[in-house]
């Protein structure tokens, strides 16, 4: 995408009459909003493995994925374009809040004394308050389009689910989540936000799926995972031909529905004239990563610009810097397809960490795969020093973001307070996914001091390895 | 302020090359954000009465207010000029979320089958998610630049003392807050955005003042009220040289910092290409209601529109249409200067209804005024109308709206539907003061069939009359 004058013209200033003022934010049209979604597949140098079916082992076909979902979607999953256009009745949903601001963070470099420019990409102005709407959107407008009456779903931290709610409503949809157990119990906000716009919520393992009936007569008290949550979501899709399944992560299709973050952002970065050095996100199935990066991966890729790409991930639930690159289920039943990814086994049951929307066992194929093409790096955090960069960002930036990208804002602030020390202008671009204001039972287990910080251990890493599918 | 054709050229369009498409948000450009506050007293036919002092009983002048405010902010309270321009220092950090969007109904004006115009102004896009920061930034800075170092408030709801948090982070000001007891218990989550922000929380009545325990020592088990809380943050501004007192809303400069919304909301319906017939807005202090609502009141009093405005309060804390014209403390402790307002006696406290921000004893004396001046119209809903007002909004619209903006919604929603059977297409703007996102106990509440419509009676009234200031 080229950016040319008639766009920076549209810079906006801070104060009438002086141009020079600082801007902090950057905006768009809504003629600027994207019109189609990027496909970064069309521009790796060797596409991603195929996903295999669960039972023969063969690289699976547009039918086998028909019962979970409608041929639009799958179409999108495996398709080589470049762009895929935004259809207007999208568009239009898509326009209640987009395109959504890039801010430059003037109060926190100054808070930070670094020379560093940083600037972050802000999603918590959608209506679910997180970026998950982007996909939400587009997934239930296919399957309203296909017929389809209901879709099943699972929640970790609620951000998803709340999206999928609200995206329902639009297109007249009804929707059933699986909340995981912890998260339902912790987080009746988050239930409550999803009922709002008309969703039923169960808590994940339940007793209305023959998968969450066979983890509960084994673990009746468990905590429950998104393996679990998935599992008990497909079964119900699969049973139902009114049914479909919708997943918030993790698939090419939701990655690529998410460009449309990068793609303003590109406009946004161009506005402000400065080519980004640092692209760095948080990653729990990839969906807010890939949609920030994926359109710079592409200019890279071109030539036209030359950053460097750094996914964040929890030290308690570290998929790409310590997972095993392989073919594992995506979800803990073993009903999804295989897919080559970073995993932690999919019956690894994460840590109860606060960054809820990060506890996932695998990582996205498609950023699994660019990890390995050597086009991404990968670092990962104890929630601690995630929840300190989020404390600091909400007193100089004005946001309490979610702990989720608080991972990101974590390794950004490193990289300021190392600029501060070598005098360089690094130019930081971080994936701001969402704001905090329903996990803030997370910020008062950090100002009480109660945050415990695990890491993954070998013990956990032999359990995981121990228990991969035999291909 | 005129509206001219370059300003309607602003509009923005749905989808690229589809002029005709319907618009759904009007949004604004930096440079369009007001650049003064709008001080409706300059066009009122006859002043608002004098605050008189709390014991000699006459007229306060400013050196009276010199102990709980910084100068400036006492001239606006008593200015009669038109337009007070804004510091660029608080300019600035409006930018950082302002201008809000205008939004069209059309989802909901669908769902009703309407031929009534619904438009909304939204506040949620702001640091605390609600329009307080738009009076917190300003009082922040004021206080700043006269050398304090610390503010005291009190906050109902939570939405109050979370802005005033974050405005005394963007200038480096201590922040105290006393939280209504029955909202510190319900709402942790509002707590935990405070201290994100820096501040100091205390539940209220608290043992940190004299007359927060003289209440506990009477009443041990008191869920508080607002009035409670405001002698508190009073009593301790007033024994510290260095710390003064915010308000969040009822004071005349409070409004006043408030009309950006209006003044935005004036170029966005021009853009939109549409007058009000009617606006409507939630009133507890006021401030909100007024900061939509002063600007096009003035365009009403210059002949250039005719807009019905019309306030809307909870049944149990009826304050304008059941309260009292008279003089009155606007603290239950009895220090700060009698105002002439509606009011249920100072000593009142309101059943504990979810719109936390709407359970104040008075009105704001410029309220007051205008509505004995016959220029504002009000009414009173039960809270379970609201609720089901604010669910058909999150259903249709895609935002979850604060218990606070429900009321004005139930009002908006019965004269869309009144539309429907006369046929007029009359052009309704409500003022969308923030989103519920750290409500959602009190749509629990709703979903759960527990809320419960307590009517302000005539014993009520008769309590409240007994215990008014003898002048």
């Amino acid at each position: 995408m080229e950016v040319d004058a008639t766009q920076r013209a549209g810079r906006t200033t801070t104060t009438q009459g002086d141009p020079m003022a600082e801007t902090s934010r950057y905006l768009l049209t809504d003629d600027q909003v994207p019109t189609s979604w990027y496909n970064v597949v069309a521009d790796l140098p060797e596409p991603p493995p195929p996903p295999l079916h669960p039972g023969t082992h063969e690289p699976i076909g547009p039918e086998d994925l028909a019962p979970l979902f409608p041929m639009d979607l799958i179409q999108q999953e495996v398709s080589a374009e470049r762009f895929i256009p935004i259809p207007d009745e999208v568009r239009d949903v898509y326009l209640l809040w987009r395109a959504t601001p890039l801010h430059r963070a003037h109060r926190l470099e100054r808070a930070l004394g670094t020379p560093a420019r940083i600037y972050y990409k802000y999603e918590g102005t959608s209506p679910a308050g997180s970026h998950k709407p982007n996909t939400a959107v587009p997934q239930a407008f296919y399957n309203a389009k296909a017929g389809v009456k209901r879709l099943t779903t699972e929640t970790g931290a609620g951000q998803w689910g709340t999206a999928l709610s609200f995206a329902c409503a639009q297109y007249g949809l009804d929707c059933e989540v699986w909340q995981v157990r912890a998260s339902y119990d912790q987080k009746p906000y988050r239930r409550a936000m999803m009922q709002a716009f008309g969703a039923t919520v169960h808590p994940s393992p339940s007793d209305v799926t023959a998968f969450g009936r066979s983890v509960l007569a084994e673990h009746p008290d468990s905590p429950g995972s998104l393996g679990i949550a998935i599992s008990e979501a497909v079964e119900v899709a699969a049973q139902d031909p009114d049914t479909r399944y919708a997943l918030g992560s993790v698939l090419n299709h939701v990655l690529m529905h998410q460009t449309v973050i990068g793609e303003e952002a590109l406009l946004q970065m161009a506005m402000a004239g400065d080519t980004p050095d640092l692209i760095v996100g948080c990653t729990g199935g990839g969906s807010n990563f890939g949609g920030l990066a994926f359109p710079f991966l592409r200019e890279k890729l071109a030539g036209r610009m030359d950053p460097i790409i750094r996914a964040v991930e929890p030290a308690s639930c570290p998929t790409l810097t310590k997972g095993t690159y392989t073919y594992d289920f995506g979800d803990t039943g073993g009903m999804t397809p295989l897919v080559k990814m970073h995993t932690l086994g999919h019956d690894f049951i994460p840590d109860p960490i606060h960054a809820g929307g990060l506890r996932y066992h695998g990582m996205s194929p498609l950023i699994s795969h660019i990890y390995e093409l050597g086009l991404i790096e990968a670092d990962a955090r104890p929630q601690r020093e995630c929840f300190a960069a989020g404390v600091q960002f909400a007193r100089t930036e004005g946001i309490v973001p979610a702990p989720e990208p608080t991972h990101a804002l974590a390794v950004a602030i490193d990289e300021a307070l190392r600029c501060k020390e070598t005098g360089e202008e690094k130019v930081i671009l971080t994936a701001l996914c969402g704001h905090g204001m329903l996990d803030m039972a997370a910020y008062n287990a950090y100002f009480a001091d109660e945050l415990e910080d695990h890491e993954f251990s070998d013990a956990d890493m032999e359990a995981a390895l121990a228990n991969l599918p035999q291909l």
